[in-house]
């Protein structure tokens, strides 16, 4: 008998079969004799449809205004979800964001949450309820609607089980827990059982997909015990822990991988102070984020500063540096499109030397070069040519012991 | 410079263009300076759409989240039109039932609006902001969403004009003001530029299709000067006033009718005391509405009552009256479900004799016979059969005066 939070996403809720299966699955931990509080998000595409009227009304629409319309969407949700439980005969109750006084700052679109006040889902648990809340939303001092931003509900979910002093918060999605890494890349990935909310944080390339970052941080802020499930078929999913299992053995938890970065290097600038914040400041000024960054001594009095940015803003940050380049007299700026960034992530990297060495031996065996390395406590990230990707992770998760026995998933 | 509380219906902001017109309707009106607040309802489907949703999780769902799901249309409305005002240049906010604190008793569905608070809305217009106010929500004791009924967006707009003491309560909505009689059955019906408030709750039949009775009862009892204007064209509309105008020479100001009633005779009643009850009651307690009651007193110490009942409630009410008249030892019941009722409805009554007569002259010159008689002290209505309905609003409209000159609208 445990005090649950579970979260549903939008695929979970996107239609009305699905809302039923989700009732009935709350209805079965009820039934089980938890205590249940259900956060749910908009059904699937709800949020784009309601900001498709918005554009069509205002290119640019006031951001309170765009959380009073973007809240009915999980507000649909609520009653739909607690209809359904109180047609299986399981007594519920619907709660927006500022009916349960889920208090945060005014910061529209992307509010953080201040407080919550738990005192009305106690009572309405105590009297047997099953509390139904809005995710993704709160409500600032002056009583005006606020959201979250996307991914929302997650912190919502969180929060609440925080407050709560819930025994676990689970996260139902579409997949089925965290992998060590994309199935879709390599067969032999496996589920991880566990994984401390550290690894957590730093796999966020492979973590984005199944949970958001900040509900992570807050989760590990307030040691909320998190675990991630599947909506779609039964299973124990991954929990996520605050201290390291002696159980798990294993040197690194999962490998992370991105294609959506692009490299810029600027070659032969004067090597003097004050150089790396001229380069990188013109580039965030302009609202591009900066990834790896690398600076390599040069010979002749000048350096060659290289970093990362999203695809996106390629040629965006291209045509900055190069405006840089010319003010600083430096030699030549040159870009790649065509990289991949892969990432071994594991506490386990704290107690055991030569991790890095296997890496580098592993993707040199596979005549893979590495362009760039960066390394943090319990990461090893590295940039190689985005056409060896695939064998790159493959290889290294064979090499450090991940590959799944018979290619089933643990 | 007035303060004018504008309300537009789900037609009126169906689509986004229709929410763009709205919103240059409204900030043209700014310009003028006037102070603006607007009430919306959810657009035109919305609600539909949303119920039937409910349905498929639950045939009879809880009227409570039934209330937390339907008070999404209107949040979704004032955003979008708050967006466009915005876009226009003309400063708005929006706000909830709940926001601005539209206190209402706690039955869900048909809620009935026990106080306002309109401190946050004149601090917004003391500040040149347009309010935008969601229709037909509110907010009870205990933080729970409530609806006060379809139509309840025309409540309030009255409550809140009542509550700010506004000017001008205008009604927009897809007709251009209350008509002598339904202009498709009478092109010569002419649009009223006034009419009284009991005038207009006995034009029900007429008056319902422009305002919700509910709405003009309210507006009555807080002498709320009301106007019923077209959304879709521009014109004056119809005032709704509080005492007779002298100008208004005209004996009646309108003839309603319909067709959704069906007519029941019980014959042959024993004749005495608590016999009406008896069989009033019967149907009641089914909760079918009698409209027109009329007992004859009959000869051999028997009486005939007759009563007209909703079409659609037709054939349980014979039924039930059919076990009532053999309780009674009645001799027999009769129905006839080829009815129509017309009913002529002025002030002017109250001051001009003969205007029952006339009325009934018209009809017999006619050779229209007449079934049933009731009166009011601003009402005369009759039942005749249903065939010359067309014929009898005409002869009526014609002979008391009301017929537009050229067939043109005044």
């Amino acid at each position: 008998m445990s005090l649950l939070v579970q979260k549903y996403g939008g695929t979970s809720v996107g239609t009305v079969e699905r809302i039923q299966a989700v009732a009935e699955r709350v209805a079965a931990d009820r039934a089980r004799g938890h205590d249940m509080v259900v956060v749910v998000s908009a059904m699937s595409g709800e949020t784009n449809r309601l900001l498709g009227l918005a554009h069509a009304l205002h290119p640019t629409a006031p951001a309170r205004e765009v959380d009073v319309l973007l809240a009915t969407g999980e507000q649909v949700t609520i009653a739909l979800l607690t209809m359904a439980l109180e047609h299986l005969g399981c007594s519920a109750k619907s709660y927006t964001g500022g009916q349960v006084h889920i208090r945060t700052d005014n910061a529209h679109g992307r509010a953080r949450i201040l407080a919550i006040d738990g005192e009305r889902v106690r009572e309405d648990l105590a009297n047997g309820r099953v509390v139904v809340i809005a995710g993704f939303q709160g409500m600032d001092g002056d009583g005006n609607i606020t959201t979250l931003g996307r991914g929302g509900s997650d912190t919502t979910a969180v929060a609440m089980a925080a407050a709560l002093k819930a025994d676990e918060c689970q996260i139902y999605t579409d997949v089925d827990g965290v992998y060590t890494t994309d199935p879709r890349i390599c067969p032999q990935a496996r589920r991880l059982a566990q994984i401390t909310v550290e690894e957590m944080l730093e796999l966020a390339s492979l973590g984005a997909k199944v949970l958001q970052i900040r509900s992570v941080e807050f989760a590990g802020k307030y040691h909320v015990p998190l675990r991630v499930l599947s909506s779609f078929e039964d299973g124990p999913g991954t929990l996520i822990t605050y201290k390291e299992s002696k159980m798990e053995q294993a040197l690194i938890s999962g490998i992370a991988f991105s294609r959506d970065e692009a490299k810029l290097t600027i070659k032969g600038v004067p090597d003097k102070p004050g150089i790396a914040y001229r380069i990188v400041g013109d580039i965030a000024q302009a609202n591009i984020n900066l990834d790896m960054i690398i600076q390599n001594i040069g010979a002749d009095m000048t350096t060659d500063f290289t970093f990362t940015v999203p695809h996106a803003d390629y040629r965006q940050a291209r045509e900055i540096l190069q405006s840089t380049a010319t003010a600083l007299q430096a030699r030549e700026v040159c870009g790649d499109e065509r990289i991949a960034k892969i990432s071994i992530v594991g506490v386990g990297m704290r107690s055991h030397a030569g991790i890095a060495s296997t890496m580098f031996r592993v993707l040199g065996e596979e005549g893979i070069n590495i362009q760039m390395i960066s390394t943090s406590e319990i990461k090893i990230s590295v940039v190689i040519e985005e056409k060896y990707l695939e064998l790159a992770v493959r290889a290294l998760h064979s090499a450090f012991g991940l590959d799944a026995e018979n290619g089933v998933p643990g």
